[in-house]
């Protein structure tokens, strides 16, 4: 049973897992060799745990071939569902049980199919199947915050080739969104506005950050980005909750989704990256942040992993970046995408 | 000039140094290949910038080769001292020059020894080195904070083989520091004691997280340690600034040091690892943390990297370990060191 165990000067979760440790990749950096060895290629269904979604246009039964999108548990979560939400002292530090979800989406039954490259549709279908989980999950109380990410390349972290994510549910809301959740609740009381809409704002009249945008969506290079060529992507009308989307606008995401990846992959010749979904909490009770409908929204960052986070980053919590976010969107706006 | 940014979201400031890409291993992994190429081995002075402070038990002019410790301004420095602080709006965001300082401090003339094979009274000169940086650039009032740390191996971030650490000055004391700050002055505020001192109580008498001690100084792997085989090291008595200790202190230090580094280099086979050295706030004036010097001690951090913090780690600022540190401490302790 995983545990989860607060650090008492950080204020930090961290989730111990040591079934996580049979993973045969733990503990070297490396991605699995052969495709086909791909558990998420068709008929290879029975090398992952039973699916808790897919999308099969031609129906069939569960855990066949012949499905589009497919998410099943993690064979090695991290957290686990089963089980009861223990909160306790242990001492004077605080613990709980590692209760939760990890699930894997296989975007594609393709084994090494660049996301950016997938079908527009196809790019629908995988926010179609994370909408199903968010909604699935939010119905169990205990389950506080879900945040979605894709590993994209050996040293942003992933241990498989085929294109996947990844999705968390936690017990709580973590450190990185209740900052953000904060900041626009602070924003919002002070001046009655949207610290997104107001960051939209300047970035969609300035355009020297922008990489993207259609009506819906704006793709730009942040003005504090972490690593090179960072890029985030929010939703340009309000929306704190990505589980509250509708197909439409995905589309809509996908267009400029894509358009920023496909950018990305040829400014800096595919490298890898963490793709990050980070949306309100699951619940609708989060009395810490009362306006978070009017202040908060969900939102996707791209982080390129070019260069290793080393000691300064670790002892500080900066980043040193050194290509700045103007001169990363130029290079990102003058690749000629093929149409 | 660099430029410092902040992430009105996250609240994070970012380094912006553009000059920094001149680095030759900048965008890739990799160590420098030849130790001969080494700007630390005596005779290879004029490969760094004047130093900013030697020992040399023999005189000789500054500069020369047969110092002991030496340090010197990076040569792709992050921050630079020169210049004027300024800080700006910059339209909704905040900004401010990049002033501050990037030092190198060459632990030995040789260029291949791991820390722990260091002779004690060579490990106690490199702290008396990193104390003089303290005591020096505290004297400009516009620095708020300093961190040292130490990149061991490729994938905690070394570009350079040879044994070195990094000083960071920085004109704002870091998010990361603050958090512990901020955790420490609360703590003290509810219950008159330090939060340092209740960790330290607990770990010393169960015992099951101990890895080495001494009178002065106790290493442990933490509660909720980020990473397997993550160790702490905090002085067991009332401290909160690295740069006002005795030499005595370091003594203490390096032996409890030597210990813990030694069972991890023999336990994981000299794995990469990230040594943090944070302490309080560089000026006395830290109005914020008006009980620093009762509730705020300075501390080391040892960070093995064996895995790559991914999505799960940058989406939520929360951390999976696959080994508990009351396992990684009985390892540790396990270790037959050479006596």
């Amino acid at each position: 049973m995983p545990e989860l165990r607060k650090d008492p000067l950080s204020g930090r979760w961290v989730v111990f897992s040591t079934e996580r440790r049979r993973r045969p990749t733990d503990f070297k950096v490396g991605l699995t060799p052969h495709a086909s060895e791909s558990p998420f290629t068709h008929g290879h269904e029975h090398l992952t745990p039973p699916e808790v979604f897919a999308i099969r246009p031609n129906g069939g039964p569960h855990n066949s071939p012949d499905w589009q999108v497919r998410v099943v548990p993690n064979r090695y979560p991290a957290l686990r569902v089963e089980g009861e939400l223990i909160r306790r002292a242990d001492g004077i530090y605080d613990a709980m049980s590692g209760i939760g979800a990890h699930e894997v989406v296989a975007e594609t039954h393709l084994p090494d199919v660049p996301f950016h490259r997938l079908p527009h549709e196809q790019i629908v279908r995988v926010f179609e199947a994370l909408r199903s989980r968010w909604e699935d999950l939010r119905r169990d109380g205990r389950l506080k915050h879900l945040v979605a990410f894709k590993n994209h390349g050996a040293l942003a972290g992933a241990t498989l080739r085929h294109p996947h994510s990844q999705i968390v549910a936690t017990p709580f809301v973590p450190p990185s969104a209740a900052t953000k959740l904060d900041a626009a609740r602070e924003h919002f009381a002070r001046t009655d506005r949207s610290l997104f809409q107001d960051i939209l704002d300047t970035e969609r009249r300035g355009a020297e950050r922008l990489v993207a945008q259609n009506h819906d969506f704006t793709a730009f290079c942040p003005y504090a980005s972490r690593a090179p060529f960072e890029i985030a992507v929010y939703p340009s009308f309000q929306s704190h909750d990505f589980g509250r989307c509708q197909t439409h606008d995905f589309w809509q995401l996908a267009e400029v989704l894509r358009d920023a990846l496909a950018r990305l992959h040829a400014s800096l010749d595919d490298p890898p990256f963490n793709m990050l979904l980070i949306s309100a909490p699951l619940q609708e009770d989060a009395l810490r942040w009362p306006t978070l409908r009017h202040d908060f929204r969900w939102h996707i960052e791209i982080l390129p992993r070019l260069s290793v986070f080393a000691g300064f980053e670790m002892a500080t919590g900066c980043f040193i970046n050194t290509v700045t976010p103007e001169e990363a969107a130029r290079h990102l706006r003058q690749v000629q995408l093929p149409r």
